[in-house]
């Protein structure tokens, strides 16, 4: 780890800037660096220098006389930007600035901000913060923070990574109470300097490490989003996150809290399916996940097996499994077999398996290892007794059998976990029960636990999904077509399937196009300033014969004649396709996350059911097949009410070359619309486009 | 409370029956009898006699020389027929037979299941069990379980009824976790003659019981449930259900663990949202929901307050809030206004409301009080500041936070909870300081504070719906169409809309027939043999005129003659309606539930999307509007397409006379569908219609 924010999360020396035995904040800063076992030099600096928090401060890091690694910087916001330029006195080359009242306070507090930012970077100084909490690096320990933390019992497992201080810090009681496995909590705060992204991509690269939780209330650095999670994905380590800014209400709060634009939900949901990020709903969620995610990593093909005492809870396992996506196969007759042998007089054996309350601790280990010994199985489940948090709770049988199962998962070959009825704590006693029987235990309860697997399973199975490099466009001069047969023309250029259509100016040359085609025609008023061409009557269907050909030409050039001000290209000549299946497409520009591709199937699907696929640009066609899969509608493609089935190959890769098109247009091509992409079977193609240009942006801009 | 499970709960005195000191079951029941506060006389049984738990034993109940109002079987299986004719010999009404190996076993111990019920029944015991748990009556107090159960602190509040043993012991662990108030816990077993709607029923009219949680794995008395469901909405309290069952692999679990029929999930949510009755889909959730609705009784209309001390909490607030359903108002600009005036300094002031961590107790106070004066509001939520679970957890400011928001809470005119950010626990400390300041407090969590609320806000606004009453059907010797025309004219009977039809046997009376209807025809074959009449091309479409419409009825009438052994009644002659909306109106029968009506938009949404909206019937045209407006296609009936809107009043009317028809031929009818249910505007008509009966079911069965 030797990128900025490694280098700030390990400090081997640090000094604070602002300490005063009268300042809570100072205090707890220096409690927390002695207490956490913090292995360098503590410093002290404040101006009128003395004994502080009962050790020596200097005056000024320039006056310490030994260089500092990181500036803990506690003074006021107008005393910020001093302390930086002391700081950079000793040789640091990085800060956490604690001090609030910067951005997050508005257009004054950002300027404030911005000259602090202005001297780090002048300084060649990297920042956490400001409006920071601080960060918390268990592995190496350096505890920056200024309030009473509890320490993990393990320093690995789950970095924590939040916008949010107060969330950072429930974030991290919750670890201690369902005790999860920390490696670092970093509060990100304003994020002046380094970022969410940033952190979190050091810390794939972290060994300690296994999982990384986000909470972000908005993306700032979309770019560094994607890389984190495609360098995530490279390393199977999984990345789960909370962002909020779904709601309006919400969007709100995020904008009086951070100062910052809250981006579409739907397209950061995209984000993180077609990125292989985990997305979740609340703080118990996000920390489960990452625990379980931690300690699996990516789990092989197969379902879950749930092991318990309890009839009703199999039951609500089997349902909760059901409801979050995950396989529970049957046993396999010799498996069920097994069990009936270990335990004789047991009746039929199913996954979920009651075992009752009756059995031996030996009957328990041996029907652990047949679980998971099957191959249809990659988790094991067991809701069989909760570890105890009290004495009094504590019986020999209860240990016994807990002994059992712990050595069965822990010997088992794929990961197996006992997990609480419910969401309960873990007591010092229930701390050192699980660390003597190294037993993997989970406290967050069977439903959180079961929510977590959903998503590890997901996870697990697209970790091999791979998309496409996002590259800066070429730039190209290229015209900007605003006619349905430019439009056309451009998808044709890219490799999307399109009509063959003729652009006739005369009657006489729509006869002779439409007698080059089979079948009936369509004849389409071209021009770039009429949209809804059938409003006006500028559509004519079905036209057979030379002489409807040459009326439905009049009808529909003279409708477009009528439009005042518009400009005429001519009349458009296409073959009339039969009834098929239409698809939707669009392509239209997030202004967080750029070039954003929808498919979803015409009609009442997309327009009143906004039944869409999103992804960002550019996407393969492996992608795009797994966007039709996702369609509510997607029983359509296999050919209901009379359609061929859909050649769900020809389909992706017109949707992808389109959306290559689309690409290859840069920044200054708004929207792009093909309604219908018309699927017969395998033929495949765009009956008609739109292409909607931004005016003033030049073509070889950045995506 | 005078009902037999009323009675059962509330024993004046109790038999130990099987009472010896080398069981644990039995030494547990007598501690739980003796410490749990039980004020009547526990005898003791036992055929050897002499000192059982230090007590004097009796040899049998008949040796007793009084009277005990309920007996508790501990004796083995074999031995319990002979255990109930013993206690019917001191004049016991009511039995708890904890033993199991019974009916959970399969056949043989059914049979034996039906003699100890057979018994009972003839000496005019009611039983709870077998294969119970026991019950837990914390209200007078009588604890009948055989394991240590932590009582709660408030004896009021949430009754927890439960199919499954372990699943009441763990929601009875979590209650005490969370310190949620219990009036009584009863683990129903396997429900041999008193079941779980019996004691729901009872607990309706029991003052202490403000809310039921019941968890259970089959509806054994479906009329009994909606009964309770009725008598809930009826005195506004809510019933919370947790049931099992929905996913396949659960089915199979639940028949191996209680030996009952699982019914269809579907259906069983239609129930629950018809009746009232609140339904969850985890452990937490519904004792969360129990113990919150339990605490606010029915919310008048408005939406939700949240005030914290973190703006990432009032993000995800915001968030989870959308997506249970919930609103969150604006401030108004004076509340707002309010707010920034007691607060100085203060930024703008938005709901949910994020105080930072910065302000004054008084301050704090006087929010509350302004947040919860709105009268836009119906609900407060404060996650801010959890209650400290350890000594070193307080300070005197959070004492004096808390102070403030708990009297701000007490005297607020509407339901305000301070929330723990995450699912946590309550030690002695927690307890002692909530009982100290009567805050009201959640320690399940931000995340399931927001599902509960979700869950009340919407089981208040539904408290008004009223169901029809059901009854049996009147018994009618009615004739049962099996041809279209038929089913028509009985739906019309009925009063639903439907097309004009003509049943023309000759040419000549087709053409008569279409004469005297306006615009184009429909002829279509008519015989109760062909149900798909357009694949044998037995329909023809918008005919006019004489010629085409003797034509069209030799030709329909000659598909119809060319299958071989179809019965042919004629022709039907309808007039051919335009384009508009069409809907799927279907009628089955559910073995458990009875008739169960579906609506459903036709086409994709039914065929493809399963868009169909369920309920039991009857149902009233109320009842129907919003059938569909829950439909996912609902936006349809507002007119897009270029369909007119609509009459929702005139559709829903229509359904619901075709409910009434259905339901009228009783259970003889084994299916109705009516497809489509055309709609174009206030016009609404079936136009064409199915019934298929069950023939060894008279007419007059009940329902």
């Amino acid at each position: 780890m030797t990128s900025p924010a490694a280098r700030l999360l390990a400090p081997r020396s640090v000094v604070v800037i602002g300490a005063s035995d009268r300042s809570r904040w100072s205090q707890g800063a220096v409690d927390n660096l002695r207490g956490g076992g913090f292995a360098g030099p503590t410093h002290l600096v404040n101006p009128r220098g003395g004994i502080v928090h009962g050790q020596t401060a200097a005056t000024s890091c320039a006056g310490l006389g030994e260089p500092a690694d990181l500036g803990i910087i506690l003074v006021p916001g107008h005393a910020t930007v001093s302390a930086i330029e002391d700081l950079a006195a000793c040789g640091s080359r990085s800060a956490v600035i604690l001090t609030s009242g910067f951005a997050e306070l508005g257009v004054d507090g950002k300027a404030a901000q911005d000259a602090v930012t202005a001297a780090a970077r002048a300084h060649g100084i990297r920042l956490l913060g400001p409006n920071s909490l601080g960060f918390l690096n268990f592995v190496t320990p350096a505890l920056v923070w200024t309030t009473p933390i509890q320490r993990p019992s393990r320093p690995d497992g789950v970095a924590i990574i939040s916008q949010s201080g107060a969330t950072a810090f429930f974030l991290t009681n919750l670890a201690a109470q369902w005790d999860v496995g920390l490696s670092y909590v970093v509060a990100t705060g304003n994020e002046a300097d380094l970022g969410s992204t940033d952190f979190a991509r050091a810390l794939v690269d972290d060994p300690a490490t296994r999982a990384i939780a986000l909470f972000i209330e908005t993306v700032r650095d979309p770019t560094g989003f994607l890389a984190v999670a495609t360098a995530a994905s490279a390393a199977g380590k999984p990345v789960v996150v909370l962002k909020t800014g779904k709601s309006e209400v919400s969007a709100k709060a995020a904008l009086a809290h951070t100062g910052a634009l809250v981006g579409n939900d739907r397209v950061f949901d995209a984000v993180c399916r077609q990125y292989g990020v985990i997305r979740t709903r609340s703080i118990e969620e996000l920390l489960a996940t990452a625990d379980l995610a931690s300690r699996t990593g990516r789990l092989r093909p197969g379902g879950l097996a749930v092991i318990s005492n309890s009839g009703g809870i199999c039951e609500i396992a089997a349902d909760s499994a059901e409801s979050y996506g995950i396989a529970m196969p049957q046993l396999t007759d010799s498996a069920a077999r097994a069990v009936q042998q270990t335990i004789p007089g047991f009746a039929t054996a199913h996954n979920p398996l009651d075992l009752t309350g009756g059995i031996t601790p030996e009957q328990c280990r041996a029907v652990v290892d047949i679980m998971a010994a099957q191959p249809e199985f990659a988790a094991l489940l067991c809701p069989y007794y909760e570890v105890p948090t009290q004495e009094t709770d504590r019986s020999e049988r209860l240990t016994a059998l807990h002994d059992a199962l712990a050595n069965g998962l822990r010997a088992a070959p794929i990961p197996g976990f006992v997990v609480s009825y419910t969401a309960t704590y873990l007591s010092a006693l229930s701390r050192r029960l699980v660390a003597e029987t190294g037993m993997p235990y989970l406290a967050c309860g069977l439903d959180r636990a079961i929510t977590a697997l959903g998503h590890v399973f997901a996870w697990s199975a697209a970790l091999d999904h791979k998309q496409p490099p996002r590259r800066q466009p070429i730039a190209l001069e290229m015209a900007r077509p605003r006619s349905e047969s430019g439009a056309l023309a451009l998808l044709a250029r890219y490799g999307a399937p399109t009509v063959p259509s003729v652009l006739a100016t005369t009657a006489d040359a729509a006869v002779a196009a439409a007698g080059s085609m089979e079948g009936p025609v369509v004849l389409k008023i071209a021009s770039p300033d009429i949209a809804h061409k059938s409003d006006i009557g500028g559509v004519a269907l079905r036209v057979s014969g030379e002489a409807a050909v040459r009326e439905a030409f009049e009808r529909v050039h003279q409708a477009g004649l009528s439009v005042a001000g518009a400009s005429i290209e001519g009349v458009l000549v296409a073959p009339m396709r039969p009834p098929g299946l239409e698809l939707f497409v669009g392509v239209s520009r997030d202004a967080q996350w750029g070039a954003v591709l929808a498919v979803g199937l015409g009609g009442i699907f997309v327009e009143v059911l906004q039944d869409v696929s999103l992804r960002l640009l550019p996407v393969d066609a492996d992608e795009v097949r797994r966007m039709l899969s996702e369609l509510r509608g997607a029983a359509l493609l296999a050919g209901s009410r009379g359609t061929k089935p859909a050649d769900r190959d020809a389909t992706a890769r017109a949707v992808a070359a389109i959306g290559t098109a689309a690409l290859t247009c840069g920044p200054a091509l708004a929207a792009l619309d093909v309604n219908p992409l018309w699927v017969d079977g395998s033929h495949v193609e765009a009956l008609d486009a739109l292409c909607i240009w931004n005016e003033e942006t030049p073509s070889c801009a950045p995506t």
